[in-house]
């Protein structure tokens, strides 16, 4: 391994496979053909050529192009595609920040190819000598996505309806059992793109990223069940870690690489530093 | 003026007036069709066709290829393209860090549209109540490029035969009386990359970038007539001036939204804030 190895697996991912899903001249994501040419069967409301997927004319509003996408959602737990829905919407837009135009359960985002966002929070603390240690979370055995793998402090999807600021202070009292004093004083430092085609479909994820200074006697909390454990690591040792294992969820190893950079632990002296920098936003 | 519309000048540039220049399979820059036609007759060095431009194979060493991109450097100073040669050369590389193939008058550097380097120093203060300031520079009147313009405290070009800490380490004593000592504490924290097109050709430009924390009482001195003051900027007043004017260098902006995109002062609430974030990277 490698950290160019890690954003690659991170982008790794054959368009070929996969037909656009368009609405109003909007590319809003991508669907694999197989699903695609099943789509019109699930529900009228879809169109489906050899080009594109895109919905009905007459399927005009919010609610009713959720709907469409809610009837695809338990098409696929029905074909034991996805193995259960979890209530929990994203909004499909044009862009961040743009109005949605429909909602999409969060566990079939991955089969329409729809932008999702998330927050990424790394909890760190200074050493006396200036050094520099972060928080790491050991994912619960028991979770679908990543168990046992390492983890920032604080992550989580964002979901329809709240702000960015709202969800952080949410997932901080839920993973890390962090009040909304101290998750506030998080300082928003960027963004980490990429697009990895699983066997769900293709993921276009946009991680925020935010760092949290504690104190040397801080210890997270966990509260919610994801998290077995938290560890305080020097950033040495995370910077092996990344760099030889796959011991890390797979986009978190992202998240880590760009706060090393950020903080001169990754440095201009690094084989692939350029393709490294460049590589964590595409 | 946006943040954005600084990121845009940045990279507008069209290709289709530019032809490769290329050698052992390696895309070095890219040459104006114009000056292209007219090198074979500068140096028989020089091959040219429709599709690139090239060296030819038996001129085969470093100090032979050099020679002949030096040719064309002082054709172009007798042309009037160029008003004077540097004497101060850049490396012509594959890429950042690999052995280079030849080298080349900086002066020239934008007509053969070769990759070029630079480093950045954000010297800021952090205030009593936690906010930041950055110590400015204004650029003197009678420089060549951007006279009178905002600068960071401490900007450079990457010369042949410097590492990039010997080079901080000599602009931060030319440009702001700092000594190794301190200049040593800045902190590497990332890149900024971007493609312009200019009158001379294209820029192909990478700028490492590094942070340095400086003491309440520190003021920068420059010593080598480049800069005609410093200023202490919050760093409100800083976000104003970029979004608001075009005071600045034209990549100085880049260097100081991204410098505020780290520093939790431009937000993802900010419209078009990850088109800025991928913006900075190319």
């Amino acid at each position: 391994m490698s950290f160019l190895d890690h954003i690659r697996a991170c982008n790794a991912h054959d368009l070929s496979g996969f037909r656009p899903f368009e609405l109003e001249g909007h590319r809003l994501g991508w669907v694999r053909h197989a699903l695609a040419e099943q789509l019109p069967g699930v529900d009228p409301g879809f169109v489906v050529t050899a080009d594109r997927v895109t919905l009905a004319p007459e399927v005009r509003d919010f609610e009713a192009r959720s709907s469409v996408l809610e009837h695809a959602a338990r098409f696929l737990v029905e074909t034991g595609a996805v193995s259960a829905l979890r209530g929990e919407f994203y909004p499909v837009a044009p862009a961040w920040g743009a109005e949605p135009l429909m909602r999409i359960d969060r566990a079939v985002v991955a089969q329409f190819g729809v932008a999702a966002y998330g927050l990424h929070v790394n909890g760190f603390v200074r050493q006396p000598d200036g050094g520099l240690s972060l928080w790491i979370g050991r994912r619960a055995r028991d979770r679908e996505v990543a168990p046992g793998k390492l983890d920032n402090m604080i992550a989580g999807g964002q979901p329809i309806g709240l702000t960015l600021a709202e969800n952080l202070v949410k997932e901080a009292q839920e993973e890390a059992g962090i009040d909304a004093a101290l998750a506030s004083r998080a300082v928003p430092v960027g963004a980490v793109t990429y697009r990895m085609e699983t066997e769900a479909g293709l993921k276009q994820d946009t991680l925020f990223l935010y760092d949290l200074e504690l104190d040397a006697d801080f210890v997270p909390q966990n509260t919610d069940g994801e998290v077995e454990r938290f560890e305080l690591w020097p950033l040495d040792r995370v910077a092996e870690s990344v760099r030889a294992t796959k011991d890390w969820k797979f986009n978190v190893n992202l998240v880590v690489i760009d706060f090393m950079i950020r903080h001169g632990r990754l440095t201009p002296e690094e084989p692939g530093y350029l393709e490294i920098v460049r590589g964590l936003r595409r």
